[in-house]
C-alpha cells in the first residue's frame, strides 16, 4: 500500500517512458512487434569512481516482470491519450509475457561495458520493459556499490544505515535499506524495510526524547525503565559535560536492568569528542560500551575520522549513502544488439557514435568472470558471443578492447558465466535466494576481487576484454556500417 | 500496485525509524504519550543555493496521514523484534489519528529557518509521523525547486520531463515527475505519473526504433505511418548528414498526414548542431519544425546553450532534475517546538546547539508572508507566536533575527498566513486543488518575488524576520536554558 491514489487499479506497466509505448504501437502495425530481439543492459563507467559496482535490483525486476499486465485504466488511459486503434489496444490487453530474461545475481560484482541483464523475445515486450528495468537496476546498483565503499572504509566496525528522511521518497528508502545491506550494512533504522526484506533494525531516540523530558537525567532514565537495550543520544546540550555524565549515571544506577550499550554523537567535532567520551566511559567502568557516531558520514568522512584516531564503533550512515549523495544517478543504458530480420535471420547491432567509447558491442553475449586457480582472485571477465564457452580451453588470450597491445594469457583458470537465466521465455525459472544469502554472495565475491581494485581512490581498472571472435565482430560490424553510410553519400 | 513483497498487509506506518517508535512506548509506559506537543518541519539552507524552495510534498502527506493505522502484521513484527508489552501493541492498535496539522501548501514558496508543517497533538503521535512527512517532504521539495530553477533557465520554451530511468526507484519517479510539473515543466514522460496525476505525458521514439529497421528512412517512415505526431530522433548515425535529412525526405514525402513537430538531439555539440540543424529545417522549408534537445541537461548547460545562441526549442531534462544531481538531499528537520508539562501547561522548547545558526525557535509559530501593495511584491515573511498577527498592525517592524541592524519599517502592506490547517484533530478539513491549480499558484508566487532572489547564481538572501515578542522569547528561553546548565555545573 502506497497511495490511495495509486492503488487504484494501478499496475507498473505504465512505470515506463511514453516513447516506448508509441515505438510498441509502430511495431505492432507495422507486423514487426513479434520479431525476437536482444537487448542488454550496462553502464559505462562505474559510479564514484570505484573499481567495481555491486550489482541490485534483480528481485524488484523479478517482481515487477512477473506481474506485468495492462489494467482496464492503463488502457482507457492509453486510448484517450494517444489515440491508438482498437487492435493495438487488444493487444496490450492480451499481454503475456514471453521473454528470456538473463542477469547476473545480486551481490555479483559487475563493471562498465559488460551486459549485467539481458532480455531477449519479441521486439515489442523487450521495448516495454526498457525504462524500468533501467529505473530499478540503476538505483539499487548505485546503493549497493556506495554501501560497499563504506563498508571498506569502516572495516569490522558496525555499520548502520540511517537514510529515511532524506531519502529521494518511500522506494528509494526501503529499496535502498535493502541494497545497503547487500552492500555490507549490518541494519536499517526503517522499520518497514525491515518487515519486508528481513533486514535488522536499529535505532533509540532521538533529540526529541530528551526536550520532551526537557531533562536529559529524565529523559535518559524514563528511556532506561522501558528498554533493555540502551544506547543514549549525548549531545542534545553538551555531549561532553552533560550528556555522558548522565548517560553513565543512569547505566550505573540501572546496573544489570539495562543492557548499556553505549552513546550516540550526532554532532561536533567527533576525532575530538569521541576520544573525550572513550576516555569518560572507561574512567566509569564502562569499557564495553561502545561510541556511535551519526552526523552526514560518508567512506571519506570515516576514513579521515579513522586516521585521526577517533574512537567510534559504530557508524550511523544516512544521507550520503541513501542519496549517494556525490553521484546520484548511475548511468546504465539498455541497449539492441541483436534483431530478427525480415528473413528470420538474427542481425546484430550497434550505435555507431563519434565518442569511441560510446560505441556498443553487438550481438547477444555471455560474460565470464576469469579467476586464477591459484590466487583464488579474479584474472578479469572476458565477454563473448553466447555461445562461445571459455572452459573449453586451457589457456585463455585476454586482451583489452581499446588498447590491444595489453594483454595475458590465463591458464589453470575457473570461467564463471554471469548471466543466470531468470525467466524463460515468460516463465520464472530461477529461485531467489534469501537476502542474508546475498549478502554472503557479496561479501565472497570482494574476496575474490585484488585489492587493487577495492581501494576508494583511483582503483586499477578491472580487465574487461573481449574474446577474439566478439572483437573480430564488433570490428568488422563498425566497418561495415561505415561504409554503408558512406555509400549513401552522407 | 508496487510489489507483491509490498502489498501483503503493508502500511506505510512502519515506514519510520525504529527510534520514532521506541520513543513512544517510553512515551506510553511512562505515561505521557497523550501530553500535547508541538513539532515543526523547516530546512536551515535553500538547496542548490537557491533564493527559495517551491514547496511540495502536501498531497502525499495527507494521504499517508488519512491512512495511518497498523495493520496485524506490524504490530506481530513489532512484538516480535522489540518484546513490547501487550499493552502497548494494543494502544498501537488502536491508533486513530487525533493530530492538527497545518502547512505551507503546494507552490508555495518557502524559506529557511521557518515551519512548512506544524504537528500539533498527542506526544507519541506527533513522533511517529516524523520520519515518512521528511522523507515526502524533503524529496518532493527538492525537486520542485530544481524544476523552478530550470523553468527560469529556459524562459518560455518547451520543458519535458525524462528522468524516470536515472531516479532513485519507482516512486521518485513519478512523484518527481509531479513534483517537476508544479515547478514549471510542461509534461513527463513517465505515463503512469500522467496517469495518476493528471500530468500531460510526452515522448515519440528512442534509437532502438531506427536500430530496429536497422534503417533511417525505413524507421522515421514507420513512425510517422502509425502517429500523427512526429518527433525523429536524428542522432542515431549522424545528425546533420543522415538524421535531419531523413526527417526532412520523411516529413515531405508524408505531408499533412503527419504533424511533423520537429527533431530532437541527443549527443553532440548542442549548440553547434542545433545552428546546424535549424538551418537545415528553414531551408527544407520546415520553419515551424522544432529542436529538441536532451543530453545531461540542467539549468547551468541550458543558460550556457542558451548564451552560445543555440537554437533549441523544447528541452528534456532527466538525470540531473530527477535526482537534484548537484545537491541530492534538502536537509529538513522536524524539532519538538513545544510540548505539556506535568501541569498541563506548554512549554516552548528549543535545542542549544555549539552552532548559532542551528540554535531552533521555541513554541508554536505562524508564518506571515508581507508584500508591499504598492509594487505587489514580497518585503519577506514575518514569523511569529501563532497568536500575533500582523495584520492588526499599520506598520510593521521587520530586522534580521541575527544582524538585528539590518532592519526596516513595512506600511501598506498584506500579510498572508502560510501554514494552513489541513487536519484538525485528525479530520482532514483540507480540500485539495487539482495539480494544475498548484502549478498556476507556483507561477504566481514567482511573481510576487523580486528578481533579485530569483537569480539561480548568488541570489540576495530573502527576510525571514521573527515578530519582536518571538524574538524575545528566542533570547530568553536560551539563556534560561544556558544558566540551568551553568547551575548544574557542567
Amino acid at each position: 500500500m502506497l497511495n490511495k491514489q495509486i492503488d487504484q487499479d494501478d499496475s507498473l506497466v505504465l512505470h515506463t517512458d511514453l516513447y516506448e509505448i508509441n515505438m510498441m504501437y509502430t511495431y505492432f502495425k507495422e507486423g514487426i512487434s513479434e520479431r525476437n530481439a536482444v537487448f542488454e543492459l550496462f553502464f559505462r563507467k562505474e559510479p564514484f569512481g570505484n573499481g567495481y559496482a555491486v550489482n541490485a535490483g534483480l528481485s524488484r525486476v523479478i517482481d515487477y516482470l512477473s506481474n506485468l499486465h495492462f489494467t482496464e485504466s492503463d488502457l482507457q488511459y492509453l486510448q484517450e491519450q494517444e489515440g491508438y486503434d482498437d487492435d493495438f489496444i487488444d493487444y496490450l490487453r492480451n499481454f503475456k509475457l514471453k521473454l528470456t530474461v538473463r542477469s547476473a545475481l545480486e551481490g555479483e560484482l559487475v563493471f562498465a561495458n559488460e551486459p549485467i541483464v539481458q532480455v531477449e523475445g519479441p521486439l515489442a515486450q523487450c521495448q516495454i520493459v526498457e525504462t524500468a528495468l533501467l529505473n530499478i537496476i540503476n538505483f539499487q546498483t548505485l546503493i549497493a556499490t556506495k554501501a560497499a565503499r563504506i563498508k571498506v572504509a569502516v572495516g569490522g566496525d558496525g555499520l548502520l544505515e540511517f537514510g529515511t528522511r532524506r531519502a529521494q521518497d518511500t522506494d528509494a528508502a526501503i529499496w535502498g535499506a535493502r541494497a545497503a545491506y547487500i552492500g555490507g550494512f549490518d541494519a536499517t533504522s526503517n522499520v518497514r524495510a525491515g518487515k519486508l526484506f528481513k533486514i535488522p533494525i536499529a535505532g533509540t531516540h532521538a533529540h526529541a526524547l530528551v526536550q520532551a523530558y526537557n531533562d536529559e537525567y529524565k529523559a535518559f532514565k524514563a528511556y532506561a525503565e522501558t528498554h533493555k537495550n540502551c544506547v543514549f543520544l549525548v549531545d542534545t546540550y553538551d555531549t561532553l559535560r552533560s550528556g555522558v555524565p548522565t548517560a553513565i549515571k543512569v547505566a550505573k544506577e540501572m546496573g544489570d536492568k539495562i543492557n548499556f550499550q553505549g552513546v550516540r554523537i550526532d554532532s561536533g567535532d567527533m576525532a575530538y569528542i569521541s576520544k573525550k567520551v572513550r576516555k569518560q566511559l572507561d574512567d566509569a567502568g564502562f569499557p564495553n560500551a561502545k561510541i556511535f557516531a551519526s552526523n552526514d558520514l560518508d567512506e571519506k568522512t570515516i576514513q579521515n575520522l579513522k586516521m585521526q584516531d577517533a574512537k567510534i564503533d559504530v557508524w550511523g550512515v544516512g544521507t550520503k549513502l541513501i542519496t549517494a549523495f556525490d553521484q546520484p544517478a548511475l548511468g546504465g543504458v539498455y541497449k539492441l544488439v541483436s534483431i530478427e530480420d525480415e528473413n528470420g535471420i538474427m542481425q546484430d547491432t550497434l550505435k555507431i557514435s563519434s565518442n569511441a567509447v560510446k560505441v556498443s558491442t553487438p550481438g547477444k553475449k555471455q560474460v565470464w568472470r576469469i579467476s586464477a586457480n591459484a590466487a583464488k582472485k579474479n584474472e578479469g571477465d572476458w565477454v563473448s558471443n553466447y555461445d562461445e564457452d571459455p572452459r573449453k580451453f586451457d589457456a585463455l588470450f585476454m586482451f583489452h578492447p581499446q588498447y590491444t597491445y595489453i594483454n595475458k594469457v590465463v591458464t589453470n583458470f575457473t570461467a564463471r558465466p554471469l548471466l543466470q537465466t531468470i525467466f524463460e521465455n515468460g516463465k520464472l525459472i530461477y529461485n531467489e535466494p534469501s537476502l542474508q544469502e546475498i549478502k554472503d554472495f557479496t561479501a565472497n565475491n570482494l574476496d575474490g576481487l585484488w585489492d587493487e581494485y577495492k581501494r576508494a581512490l583511483n582503483p586499477q581498472d578491472y580487465p574487461v576484454d573481449l574474446s577474439q571472435k566478439l572483437y573480430d565482430h564488433k570490428v568488422n560490424l563498425i566497418n561495415s556500417i561505415r561504409s554503408k553510410i558512406v555509400k549513401r553519400g552522407y
